[in-house]
């Protein structure tokens, strides 16, 4: 089965927006064992998506769609495809009526131009959609299904999980007995990554893939078939063994996520103060529902009269050390915990660049602590080559990472490759 | 001239990468005044590339390709080029001097993948590149020229604007005789703005445009030829009286943008107390080289002790109005400035769902202030409907635009439409 996907939309092509629909629709296809071969993307013309239509329809057994199934002038979806069929629009009255209910019940008025949504190819099946005005629907074309979906993302997710998978399953027996299991590391680069996985022999049906979203490297194993699927716990062992302290998390996304669901399971609480990484640590894991329960504060602290005031640094350690030292981040990483008395604290004082470096500490130069009731760890590293921006996910990955060992009762200091580190 | 683009590789395919060097090429073309018409995304597979070359050199003029240039066994673009045209791959004797340089300049081995990178279809122009080990290389091939480029983000940015653009604009004429002007809006939906600006008759070669990228829209004024870009700062005028105080940037992407340019220049200091937002308002700013300039500290107190010892609001006040209340946010923003006795500071309190909301103070009800050395200005805003990550940016861009207000001497509470005011 050749599966291909269209987007459609001015936006979409111009680079107003970028597609994060075609990625999802990917990604979440290859999660279920099937491969798109092409995607293509066009904007508003008639002529366009009229081509695009017949030409693709000529190569592909299902095509999914997206976008152009609005109510404005620039909705052209169905009439381009009536077109490149060479048949008429023909009003669907269960889709009429259920317009109709839709704006009663909400208690808007519906304008003519919500009625064309109703007017489908003659040939097309019509594809319910229970979130939104815009019904989806199927023609066959040459040798292709061609299957029409909404560019509202959320609508479309609907339509793709709960109609299209359903379809492409029953139609083309397509059996998606696959399994990935996820693995994500930290602080080492791809080729290493891969030499230490090499000698690893996959058994049939599984593969292994990376994917780089800094500041970590995920690798997907990926199994097709009982008997792959049956051996996947066994070889992420094996990658676990073979990769060592380059884990951090496994089916997990970020660092931080990770990070979020031991605290909120562990009872623990942490606060940060965070000089360069200015927020990061905290506003990552304030993105998950349930950090109030484990999160007590976090403290950018920029200015030394900041990191004085509110954190109890002494004066005399930012003058004698600086502020970018591993003497300043422990004091910031002590006030910080003892301040509310948490479990746990994260400091981070270092210079992001692309200003400020000197020689003796140059721009990517961090030093990362982490407070607890015992102990406090620390570190200093050196990111070098990189954008503000990436020294600052990168340090708030490693303080991450030293409290997650900590939460793991790991060694909380340990070599990355990728990121060099001072002597103490 | 008819400009098309093919994105390669599996990670883009599959959905692993979104395609961000898509969405930018296709931006940067519009602001030059060139359309991208279709856009064609394929994997790995050499059958697939030669097609696709082969296919779309029909129909256009110019072909810019990204990716698959690199010296790994994955890297076809170069050799599906010299099948697409039959002829063979021949090693470039300047780029292979360039790269053993490259390598003996860098300390590095050069292993015999890297060599790979010399070898060009037979009839390529080779395109330098400045900033790493592949170069670009174009084809003409039928009708069109296919301009091959790599696929690390930078280089591509490189590549097309030194060499790109000039080529495209010697080879087919296209005068760049285009301007742009962006005016950013906050708190009102796309309908109301459009009502707005629906009577303004735009001269003759100018279009408007509206991108939405939440918090905010965007308004897009684009002129073509020289008398529309004489009328540009005219017109730009016009729309900008015609919305009032929708309008709160220009030429700026965010909000966060404009409050980072003004507190730089001025010299004014500025701290913040956040708890819903979680660090939001300060990590925007980081992300600006400079802030810590003007930026004295962060606290995301999200607990109420966090509350009262490090911003000093009174237990009796939290007891009294509970933790999401103008009266608790007043005083953490009072306190966030006199702690260090900043010219500003803003604070935030809110619930961001999805859990936590009650009858009276449903999810999405945020309480926001800004304390100046002078008067604190409050207000109690409704967001509802919205995920935990809208809630948040809203609630920031509502901080911040207070802020903007108040150093532009405006009124610093105004009414968004398409935001809630609680009645004081």
């Amino acid at each position: 089965m050749k599966l291909e996907m269209i987007c459609t939309g001015e936006e979409v092509l111009s680079g107003q927006i970028v597609d994060t629909n075609a990625a999802w629709f990917a990604n979440l296809m290859m999660e279920h064992g099937i491969e798109v071969q092409r995607r293509v993307t066009v904007g508003d013309r008639m002529e366009d998506l009229v081509a695009v239509f017949q030409e693709r329809s000529l190569h592909a057994d299902i095509i999914l769609v997206n976008g152009g199934l609005g109510p404005t002038s620039d909705d052209l979806s169905a009439e381009a495809m009536a077109q490149a069929k060479g048949e008429p629009l023909v009003e669907n009255q269960e889709w009429r009526a259920h317009l109709e209910d839709w704006f009663s019940r909400n208690n808007r008025v519906m304008s003519a131009n919500n009625l064309k949504q109703a007017w489908l190819p003659a040939s097309a099946v019509m594809i319910d959609n229970p979130v939104g005005t815009a019904c989806g629907f199927r023609v066959k074309l040459n040798r292709a299904w061609l299957f029409f979906t909404p560019g509202v993302p959320f609508e479309l997710k609907h339509m793709v999980n709960e109609q299209f998978l359903p379809f492409v399953q029953q139609e083309f027996g397509i059996n998606a007995n696959v399994a990935l299991h996820k693995i994500l590391t930290f602080g080492h680069g791809e080729s290493l990554l891969a030499s230490k996985l090499e000698p690893l022999a996959l058994p049939v049906g599984m593969t292994l893939g990376y994917r780089s979203s800094m500041p970590h490297i995920e690798i997907k194993l990926f199994a097709r078939g009982d008997e792959a699927i049956a051996q996947l716990p066994q070889v992420a062992e094996q990658v676990k063994a073979a990769l060592g302290t380059a884990v951090v998390a496994e089916n997990k996304a970020t660092l931080a996520e990770e990070i979020h669901h031991k605290l909120y399971r562990s009872g623990k609480t942490l606060s940060a103060a965070e000089s360069c990484t200015g927020g990061l640590i905290t506003s990552q894991l304030v993105a998950f529902a349930g950090s109030s329960s484990y999160l007590q504060q976090g403290l950018v602290t920029y200015s030394n009269e900041s990191k004085v005031k509110v954190l109890g640094v002494k004066p005399q350690t930012l003058d004698d050390f600086g502020a970018v030292s591993i003497q300043v981040v422990e004091e910031m990483a002590r006030g910080a915990r003892s301040l509310l008395d948490c479990d746990y604290a994260l400091a981070t004082s270092g210079i992001a660049g692309p200003d400020g470096g000197t020689e003796e500490k140059p721009v990517g130069t961090v030093a990362i602590a982490l407070a607890t009731r015992n102990a406090v760890y620390s570190q200093m590293v050196k990111i070098s080559g990189r954008s503000r921006d990436l020294v600052r996910s990168l340090s708030a990955a490693v303080a991450y990472d030293m409290l997650r060992r900590e939460l793991d009762n790991e060694a909380v200091v340990v070599d990355y490759s990728s990121i060099r580190r001072y002597a103490k």
